[in-house]
């Protein structure tokens, strides 16, 4: 067995998935979740049975729900699960982590890292710890139930952004004794800042609402990303990129994102949009109560638009997103997201956030 | 023939209904038009058939391009076109006006009246005019071609309120010869506040974009305006209710206005719109340049939100559906609509608004 221990916490589609690979690598992996049932349903059965890209019947060490029992000894926390619940396993994680632990959050969207070293702070954590967040997840995968998984693809390509961003290249090579695929990024003002879900999701959907709520089926992308509405993601991506530009950070436009990742190009976002085989078949959220909203709103809109604000830079059509999406859903994102306090940000300008986000 | 003489000015719908209905109750008419074909067909054609809940061939005094010709002489000048072209017609026939004529406005949507008279004045017309709205056109109706025209229902009750207010009581005694639908309201603060397709239209049309655009066919009421759709309706209704309190006008909440106008009544706005039969069979825009957007934004949400913002009354939802317009059709709602500016009120408070709304 590799000398490396891994906790992943979460046991979701990425939490399988990601424990019972590394599992099959030959790490030790404890796999943590908040859901009793699935806590048990997994030790029940266990083994993790992984198909697709990635096969094998894993068995985990140990599934748990008790976070202190899950991270203890872990020189890696991978953290899998949807980013709005990364604050509150930072709170479960504070009182638990030791000296020299990397706590990677798989992804981070937009401030993951700065929110969870925020929260761990906050919390009473004492320890030196790295908290690490990559831009997106390593599987493209899903599980049908607890302790089977499908691997439908691996990514070849993972960035990851460590505070201080110094240690990337530390983090990076720990990671690429399981995973060759990460490679450190600059600094979590990149990983953050290229947050594409929170380009493709949230203005389509909300302009899609009625479709949806009314139980109309469509294609996501080639249906539902219209000329029109291809123009208010391509003003939000602007946004995006001037956030990104007022703090020195380069970042890939949501174009040379698509030219890069699908190989596709087109005079217009639409017509990029239009290309990419790999959406053939990607149906509409079935209900507004979707992570594309309530997701890719609070960890992505959300704190994108404060540090705009931070920063004078205007954004108007994601804090219209926003607004919409609140009185849509009823609720107040701009309270449940990850505000500039929530990132560890209040009260700072340019400089001030390159430092936090740098150190 | 009555004495009375009427101009109407646009031969659309409702124009060719207008001019045609008070020709065949013996009224002398002009009916102006933009377009010189328009005018020309009506002008062979030499009379307008009307059917339906009005029925008749008439002939109408007579048919003009020409804003002087068509003005001159006229007690009443009916204004029955497209609310966003108020302002140019009201350019054209600054110079032609004479003392004692009236300028009606059928519908003023959101300060209709209100800008009629500031671009009067301010294209510099000395004439002691009395400029009126009413708060909705007297028809249902369409023009098939020029020449014929379906009234499909004829209104029972239609509120005109003039500048100064104390003048509507008289107004309202004028259009009576012919009408008798048309009663007095407190004041154009009352008819402005009261524009229920600035409430129905652009949040239902904008939150249906993806599937306008993708040519779907629903019923705008019943498919359209979904259970979170009307909650955001709900919002934008309160925050025009907000603004008529802030400046003392009464006026029906968009339920109390369902209950009046179809006796339909439900726990929410869902509800009750889904009880309105007289909706049935009425489908979406076809397409994503409608008036639901290029009407109602600039003469409804526009104002309104104007007018809160300088009352200090947040408009944040009525802000958000026109920034996302704006980006979705590529236009600039804010500069394009009644501004206060436009409207003779910039740099105004509550008192202010009122004043200059009711003298």
């Amino acid at each position: 067995m590799n000398a490396l221990r891994f906790a992943v916490i979460g046991a979701g589609n990425g939490g399988q998935s990601m424990a019972a690979h590394l599992s099959l690598l030959g790490f030790s992996v404890r796999l943590w979740d908040v859901e009793p049932e699935k806590v048990r349903a997994l030790r029940e059965r266990g083994s993790i049975t992984l198909s697709g890209a990635v096969e094998g019947e894993a068995r985990v060490s140990l599934v748990t729900g008790d976070m202190a029992e899950a991270i203890e000894g872990a020189a890696v926390v991978m953290v899998v699960l949807p980013t709005v619940y990364h604050g509150s396993v930072a709170k479960s994680m504070a009182p638990h982590l030791r000296d020299g632990q990397v706590v990677v959050l798989n992804p981070g969207a937009t401030g993951g890292a700065l929110e969870v070293r925020a929260t761990l702070r906050g919390g009473g954590c004492r320890a030196q710890v790295t908290v690490a967040e990559t831009d997106t997840l390593l599987y493209a995968c899903r599980s049908p139930k607890p302790g089977e998984a499908i691997v439908h693809g691996v990514k070849g390509h993972v960035d990851v952004a460590a505070l201080p961003a110094s240690a990337s290249p530390e983090v990076a090579a720990t990671l690429n004794t399981a995973f060759p695929q990460f490679a450190p990024a600059s600094s979590v003002l990149q990983t953050s800042l290229t947050n594409m879900n929170a380009m493709m999701h949230p203005a389509p959907t909300l302009l899609n609402a009625g479709r949806i709520e009314s139980r109309a089926t469509f294609e996501y992308y080639s249906e539902g990303v219209t000329p029109s509405i291809a123009r208010v993601v391509e003003s939000i991506d602007s946004e995006r990129m001037a956030v990104a530009a007022r703090l020195g950070v380069r970042v890939p436009s949501l174009m040379e994102w698509y030219a890069a990742s699908y190989g596709t190009r087109g005079r217009t976002l639409y017509e990029t949009v239009q290309q990419v085989r790999g959406y053939d078949g990607i149906k509409g959220p079935a209900t507004l109560q979707t992570r594309y909203l309530f997701e890719d709103i609070p960890t992505g809109l959300v704190p994108l638009s404060a540090l705009g604000e931070s920063l004078g830079v205007p954004t108007p059509t994601m804090r219209a997103v926003v607004e919409l999406a609140n009185t849509l859903l009823g609720r107040d994102f701009w309270r449940e997201g990850r505000s500039l306090a929530k990132l560890g940000l209040a009260g700072t300008g340019p400089e001030e956030i390159r430092r936090v986000a740098l150190e």
